[in-house]
């Protein structure tokens, strides 16, 4: 971390250069050796600078010539318009489109296991913080017996309530534990919050694409759907305003971190704007977070939570996201009658979530080592996302495009013209790789031109390997009569 | 167990008796010393007999005078009538009622440790296993490590829907694993199943009174109710008949085992004519059965899942009730295309139950400690049931009468002509007893002379003092002016 100003400084210095037009695409960079001479800093120094800005895209390096300045005709891009949503215009939906089967195939537990996945919204099991868990579990049941096994109080365990309350002080949330409700993961907020305040019919705003389990929870929930494009600064609120009168949405739900699919962070700019057109139309926002806290780059942003005006919005995050998925622990901020009416809606949905799982999570969070934790997986996550950056960047075809996520856990894949991308998905399974079909995250499904790819649930050198693959699949796609074997 | 047929034989002569009038109330009955010598058995064999035919109610201990035959007038009761739901006909309401204030008031923490609770419905947790649930942990999380941490399939682990499907064969069904969802707790297993089959403004029946939770779900799913009146066979399915042309409802729910909050047990006839009248109407039926192996007498009837003509049933099952509330673990069996609904709705909801803690609970299944932790569980519960008994007995006025659950965990108990129940809880509240007000168990509200007791969460001597205090509180109710204090 303390190393992190001197290779951001050359990083900016090089950025700045390819912007003024004063190394342009093709042209080959200084050796490392030679400008670590030059700017009087170590060789690692380059090195990580010239990491960085190929991990944005800027750069490429080609194997044993050097460095070079990327061609901005392919490979990832900062740049606005409507390359990331695929569609200028709000999409509004009449009925909600099955998401479902993309990720029932994801968490199908009989994978072969030589295939490669790069789907399933998860870190690699190899982060999980196990004996730590272990000990909290422990701890709890030799300390509390019976006590840590009996029905919780619907809004949750108390001492975890404050422990997040005071976790979320450090995002600059000011919350108190009794605006905290604990839920069975972040996709069990969601549907608490859709459940009530929405009814079958109304409408419900995100952006598009948008998370699968957002969308799985809207058409669980039969409501209809707005979905908003994104450019690099996010949701496109703009777009949005002309709707409301008319389909007076009853729910707006962004991912302004690190966008599920697409990894875009929401500017300030925009999320002012958004407080304030939901403000002039009463219209409630839930902000997921659950990727957050996975930031790699970028300069954060307050969250939406935090802002001026923000105070009423519903704030949803997880521990799925940045690990132990499988314990199913999420919370949300609710406030006065919004909480009431969610508090409702929890207890007839479960009663309660698990009072032992809730103790281990509550002992992890006092022990601080959370925090060195979620450090370490943020450091790996990274280093899988540039892993992932860099394949793409060798192995994808002219035509392929691809964001630079500052955070979480997904690249956004726009594909070269005219490839479906259900073909691809289909192509890439012969080759032992599984990508998301980019249609699963439009509300109105379809074969869009994407394929998602989480880049944190496998080492680099698997990654490497299944971008190799997924390369292959998009080339057979390309050009498919080629592929046919010789008679 | 293996005296059971002994002592019961023996309470089955006296029962004969007094049914054939040879025995008549008020009547005493012979010493126990006398009675052993002249049928030859040994003292304790008849003691038993006594003891459950007075926690049957047919006969009651006076103390120091000997053990004669009860007051039919006053105390339990098995006669049909509408004494048990206060009403004849089925309530058709409009809206749904919240019953949820007083489940919430139930779960709060912040009870006062002197307070004697009969309101939650869980067993002791002085019966819980931890010590099994620990080992089990532990030998997940070290044998699977990550492994055990990460998303689970939405349906839930193959092992342990194999262990159920096994488990169930026990109790005479017949299910494949594939027809099991693993859900958090059996009010995740009801709610499920509301979503998936009702819309808004559809009708559902039930029995009236019946589990809150079932009455919560209700709400939350915006359903309308129609509640069927019991006697002491169960639900009047043949009051239901009439109603089903008119409001086609969309989903029956019964508890046909120690029904939630009577502890009635409904007939095998009424659970023939129940199957035959929902095939001819094409009702699906949802079986809850979460207190079913909770049994302390009474002859053994087949799951209405287990019957010709019941394979389509949804049957809902949990293990909070016996054990482990706070783990959140249950299951439904449901097929073909139910199934597949279901399990959408799930993923929705919250991808997955947690993972951990169904490999624990498989761990327990399989070490085959759970049976006989179920047996010791039952032993203890029946044990409380006959100590809430005689104390009801002894501690409340004429005019109360009481149903003699065969399992479960609650007695139902009548007010005398006029006493409200509403205000016996706040009476009650005041002498530091919590009760659960009968009207949170109807459809419609309202302030039925009725409470529902948990005997299961207490040892006996702690039943014999809430009982008291609540004898106080009625007598307080009955003549409030004879409790002002003096001037």
């Amino acid at each position: 971390m303390a190393a992190e100003p001197q290779y951001q400084r050359i990083a900016a210095l090089v950025r700045g250069r390819i912007a003024a037009g004063d190394l342009r695409a093709g042209e080959r960079l200084p050796a490392i050796r030679a400008l670590a001479g030059e700017l009087g800093v170590g060789r690692r120094t380059v090195e990580e600078a010239y990491a960085e800005l190929t991990a944005e895209g800027l750069l490429e390096a080609r194997h044993g010539q050097g460095t070079f300045v990327a061609d901005p005709a392919r490979g990832p891009a900062r740049g606005s318009g409507p390359w990331v949503s695929g569609h200028r215009e709000p999409i509004v939906t009449s009925v909600a489109v099955s998401a479902g089967q993309v990720l029932r195939e994801a968490l199908r537990p009989d994978r072969r296991p030589d295939q490669i996945s790069f789907i399933l919204g998860a870190p690699a099991a190899d982060l999980f913080p196990v004996g730590e868990l272990q000990r909290a579990l422990n701890a709890a049941l030799r300390e509390e017996g019976a006590g840590a096994l009996g029905y919780e109080a619907t809004e949750g365990y108390a001492p975890l309530r404050a422990a997040l309350a005071h976790h979320l002080l450090g995002l600059g949330i000011a919350a108190g534990p009794d605006e905290v409700i604990v839920t069975s993961g972040a996709q069990q907020a969601i549907d608490l919050a859709l459940r009530a305040l929405t009814r079958p019919g109304d409408y419900v705003v995100t952006e598009s694409p948008t998370y699968l389990g957002i969308l799985e929870a809207c058409e669980a929930n039969g409501v209809r759907l707005i979905g908003v494009p994104l450019d690099d600064a996010g949701m496109e609120v703009e777009r949005l305003a002309p709707l409301l009168a008319e389909h007076r949405p009853k729910l707006l739900l962004t991912i302004p971190d690190c966008h599920n699919p697409t990894g875009i962070t929401m500017s300030l700019a925009r999320r002012r704007a958004l407080l304030a057109l939901a403000r002039s139309h009463g219209l409630p926002i839930l902000e997921e977070d659950a990727y957050g806290e996975l930031r790699y780059g970028g300069t954060p942003v307050p969250r939406l939570r935090a802002l001026p005006g923000g105070e009423r919005v519903i704030y949803v995050s997880s521990f799925s996201k940045v690990m132990l998925p499988g314990l199913r622990l999420g919370y949300l901020l609710a406030s006065g009658d919004l909480h009431r009416r969610i508090l409702f809606v929890k207890q007839a949905s479960d009663r309660a979530s698990g009072s032992l799982v809730q103790r281990a999570i509550c002992r992890c969070l006092a022990s601080r080592r959370l925090r060195s934790y979620l450090r370490v997986v943020s450091r790996r996550c990274r280093e899988r996302r540039d892993a992932m950056l860099a394949a793409l960047a060798r192995e994808l075809p002219p035509g392929a495009r691809w964001t630079v996520p500052d955070g979480g856990l997904w690249v956004w894949v726009r594909l070269p013209d005219g490839v479906s991308a259900l073909a691809l998905y289909a192509a890439a399974l012969a080759h032992g790789v599984v990508v998301a079909p980019g249609g699963a995250y439009f509300p109105d499904g379809g074969d869009p031109p994407f394929v998602a790819l989480n880049f944190a649930a496998q080492p680099p050198e698997r990654i490497a390997e299944g971008v190799r693959r997924l390369g292959l699949a998009l080339r057979d796609v390309l050009t498919p009569r080629a592929q046919a074997p010789a008679p």
